[in-house]
Parts: C-alpha cells; sequence; structure tokens
C-alpha cells in the first residue's frame, strides 16, 4: 500500500488530495485547497502554499507525490507566476524527501478519463466514479485527485 | 545598519551576496554561488536551493532581501525553469518573515552602474569599484552583489 499526495498548484487556489493505492484498490483519504489571501503579495503567497502542504506532509505522511508538468501557455507571464507556485509546493515535498513524480497534463486526463483532451467537467465525473466516497467541492481539489489517481493507475503498488 | 541578502536565482547557479549599510555606508559580508549538482531532478534541485538559502539565512541573519523580478524572455520554457528556481529561493527567505524586495532587473543596473542596459562586465567592475572587499569569481556572484546594493542605494537606512 502507497499514500499518494496529488498537487495541482495555483498562486490563487493549489488543489491537493491524499489517496491509498494497492494493487487495483484506491481509497480516497482526504482532499481540500489550500488559498493565500488575495491582498497578500508573491513572497507571503509562495511561503503560505510552502507551509501548507508542509503541514499536509506532516499531517498524511505521503510516501509519493504526484504533479502535473506546466507547458508555456498562451500568456507567459500567468506560466511564470504558476511555476513559481509549483516551485512553492515542490520545495514542500522535496525537502521532506518525499519522492515526486511528474506528469504531462493529456497523460493524467488520459489515465483517468481515457481522453488526452477532457475537460474539466469529465474529470469531475471520473474521480466520482473512481472514488465515490471523495466529494471535491471544486475543480482544483477534482484535478489533485485525478493527478494522485493518475499516478497510481500508472504505477502498480502492493 | 541593516543587513542585505541579494538573490540572483538559477537552476544552475544561484548567486548570493550579504552587504551592511547604513546611511551612504556599504561594507561586504560575504557572497557564493549555491550550485545544485547537474544531473539531479528537478526537485531535488530546488530542495538544495531552498535549504541552501536557508541555511544563508541562518547563519548571516540578513534584515531584508533584494531579488531580480524575472521577465518572460525569449524561451518562455527557460523563464518558466527561471521561476521555479526564484520561487525556490524566495519560499526560504519568506519562511522566515525576512521582508523581500523585488526590482526590474533595469532598474538594478541603472542603480549601480547608471546604466540601465549595462553588461555584466560594467556591473562587475562597478561592484569592485563600490565594494572593494568583495572579490566576485563569477557574474552571478557579482550580480547578487548588485541586487543587495541596489536595494541599498534605493532605500534609506540609518
Amino acid at each position: 500500500m502507497k499514500r499518494i499526495i496529488g498537487i495541482d498548484p495555483g498562486l490563487l487556489h493549489t488543489g491537493w488530495a491524499v489517496i491509498e493505492s494497492a494493487g487495483v484498490s484506491r481509497k480516497y483519504v482526504a482532499s481540500g485547497v489550500i488559498l493565500p489571501k488575495k491582498n497578500q503579495e508573491l513572497p507571503a503567497r509562495l511561503a503560505f502554499i510552502f507551509e501548507e502542504v508542509s503541514k499536509l506532509c506532516e499531517g498524511f505522511k505521503p510516501d509519493e507525490c504526484s504533479i502535473e508538468i506546466t507547458f508555456v501557455n498562451k500568456n507567459p507571464k500567468t506560466t511564470l507566476i504558476l511555476g513559481h507556485a509549483r516551485a512553492a509546493a515542490m520545495v514542500a515535498i522535496a525537502a521532506k524527501e518525499i519522492p515526486i513524480f511528474e506528469y504531462e497534463p493529456n497523460k493524467i486526463k488520459k489515465a483517468i478519463a481515457c481522453a488526452g483532451h477532457a475537460d474539466k467537467d469529465q474529470i469531475y465525473k471520473m474521480v466520482k466514479m473512481l472514488l465515490p466516497l471523495s466529494n471535491p467541492k471544486t475543480a482544483d481539489e477534482s484535478d489533485a485527485i485525478a493527478i494522485a489517481l493518475a499516478h497510481s493507475n500508472m504505477t502498480k503498488f502492493i
């Protein structure tokens, strides 16, 4: 059995999810969203993401972490900011020596919804179907569960 | 008197410098370069930058931090990676509640060399002139000293 933490990073909302994976069985443990205060400057927001992810690692003691690879999108400025948020979360995980596995967004979608271009609604529905006990309230949370599930599906844990 | 840490972030080399600033006087304290191992993956490199910057903060106890604002350059992929390294350093500083001041690259150059488009060699020469006791061995180190000096020149410390 392995405990996996999935992270969907963002400066405004960082989704997270913890699941357990053993053979073909998957168990939902917990999920949520880290919300830095909107009036805070970049360094304070990054520190908040780092501290919250550190607390999650201390509380849930995941064995492995799954995170999306960020691609340069139409707005390189947004990508740059996303990279900052992603790094803040990654540093928290890597500082605790938890192995991090990075997946391309379409590989995550394919592993969950069998379609590399599945939209957020499809992902949400698949997450609910695969883990009926999860009840994601936002797309960030449902994406984080999908990221954790994708890693468990692409790796065999006994 | 204030102690300032200047950071010039990068995934391959992160330059750092500590100076003291009081009125018009500036004193060189220390500088160097953080070099993550080349064969390491992204999470390990980010964790290394975070840990080394954390140690610098514990050792030198800076009052404030000065760092360049990253702009999206010709290669958005490189910018994204630079953003990750920058965030790893910023998280280390912000987690210790040290205020971070961000400056545009041309403002730093202007504050040091009186020219917004000064090249690395000009910056190096100005750093040597302003702080004769400093002996930067690389451009990353000399840039980090310049970043710290720029902050001290743009702020009045008594």
